[in-house]
């Protein structure tokens, strides 16, 4: 998908709503348990209950591999479930040497059919750049993340021009592709975070994990980080998919993505 | 498996020598393609071959996706039929928020039943810290790498002491596990740079990649970098499942994995 198509999605739906399908079996309602994938079971009708106000889906791979060969395969199901109009991004954080990485790339993108995957920087250029050969694919490159351990190395500051870490990685990596094939993962925890990061790639989508569970307010996100393609993807997953715990859980998922899309569809009017 | 354990087979085999199972099913010998799953058959004979002479082997996961689910089985045969008193490594350098990783820890050390994981420290504690719940089983972090992108972030300088990257990784992180529980990739291209290392981490072993196809010299690394524990599990993948392309590949692997063995013999006589 290119960026002028996601945009197109994002106006249409006028919602930058990207839904977490982090899905734990240990949280699958149980009515859904007697089925033969009860993962991929609970997925679909997620999709089915909030494609109308998501303009992507990320499945977190951990909760697909933790289940072995078995997880891999709703993972699969699930990807081919969703609409193609869709965006789609497996969040795998994934970065090896440069002929390990083109085989985590394949893995994503041909294997399976993602349109984007997350990807650690620590190892640098070669690590990064075999998942950017791919026509039409993206990758969403670590940058600033919101989890307590982010304050380890990203904010610590390098050289005299005092930087640090993580502007490092977004100025360095926008020599490796171009706002057309590169995202970046930024953290919703405070304003003037977001605010220096949109200073520092003024062009590019942000993936914004930290709305919801994470905490992280969607106001400031929006205002601070939004540009003139929108330029946000803002993700809530159990805020979402754990709205309700029974029968009706789909529809508790569905009146929870409104509530977003409703705020978000106010911001685009107010920042666009 | 515990640091005295592991110690206790490098002395019996006189060895340090970790086997690479990156086995791409594009350079499995034309015989084996008739077999159910011709990579489990290539990785069977590859350990028969070379189990004398290895104290770890480690498969790098993506070989291993990029064949989806019928991979992942493979990696599970593969690791099922390593003898229990080897070292296994699972080269998958995840690394999430607190609640991911855990489930990336369980499906390494649960799911499967690899001794340690590769883990990148970009995200910090939180990231790390559920890989080393697991009683006997071992965190690997990326520290320094041997790739060319390694020079992209990880020797970048912090701060006023100008500690390099690699180095705040090292340092911070040995506050969350000891040396009984955390290893270091530490890629072996420049001796200077091995012995830095080692004065940051003196009781730590260290995997050590970059050893044959990826250069760096068996004698620098052993010199600079061994420990009274030995401290070195040296990796080498292709010069050693490589070796031959015919059906006599095992025999091949098993030759080249002597000729690293016979030399680590000699450091282990020189050096410990």
């Amino acid at each position: 998908m290119t960026r002028r198509e996601l945009f197109e999605q994002i106006k249409k739906k006028q919602s930058y709503l990207c839904v977490g399908l982090d899905t734990d079996p240990a949280k699958i309602p149980e009515h859904l348990l007697k089925e033969e994938d009860p993962v991929f079971a609970f997925n679909k009708q997620i999709i089915d209950a909030t494609k109308e106000y998501a303009v992507a889906y990320k499945p977190n791979t951990a909760f697909y591999e933790a289940r072995g060969a078995q997880g891999w395969e709703s993972l699969r199901k699930t990807l081919e479930y969703i609409p193609n109009d869709i965006f789609t991004i497996a969040d795998a954080k994934r970065g090896d040497i440069g002929n390990t990485s083109a085989l985590y790339a394949r893995a994503f993108f041909e294997q399976m059919d993602f349109d984007s995957v997350t990807v650690a920087p620590y190892m640098g250029e070669d690590s990064v750049k075999p998942f950017l050969t791919f026509e039409g694919k993206w990758v969403i490159l670590l940058a600033a993340t919101s989890n307590p351990g982010s304050f380890d190395f990203q904010h610590l500051e390098l050289g005299e021009a005092k930087r640090p870490l993580y502007e490092e990685v977004l100025r360095k990596s926008q020599e490796w592709g171009s706002e057309e094939q590169l995202m970046f993962v930024v953290g919703a925890t405070r304003a003037d975070l977001i605010s220096k990061i949109r200073h520092a790639a003024p062009n590019s989508f942000f993936l914004v994990p930290g709305v919801g569970a994470q905490g992280g307010s969607l106001e400031e996100v929006s205002k601070y980080g939004m540009n003139d393609h929108c330029g946000l993807l803002v993700n809530s997953s159990r805020g979402i998919i754990y709205a309700g715990e029974g029968e009706d859980f789909a529809e508790k998922a569905h009146d929870a993505a409104r509530v977003l899309q409703e705020e978000m569809k106010k911001y685009l009017g107010l920042y666009l």
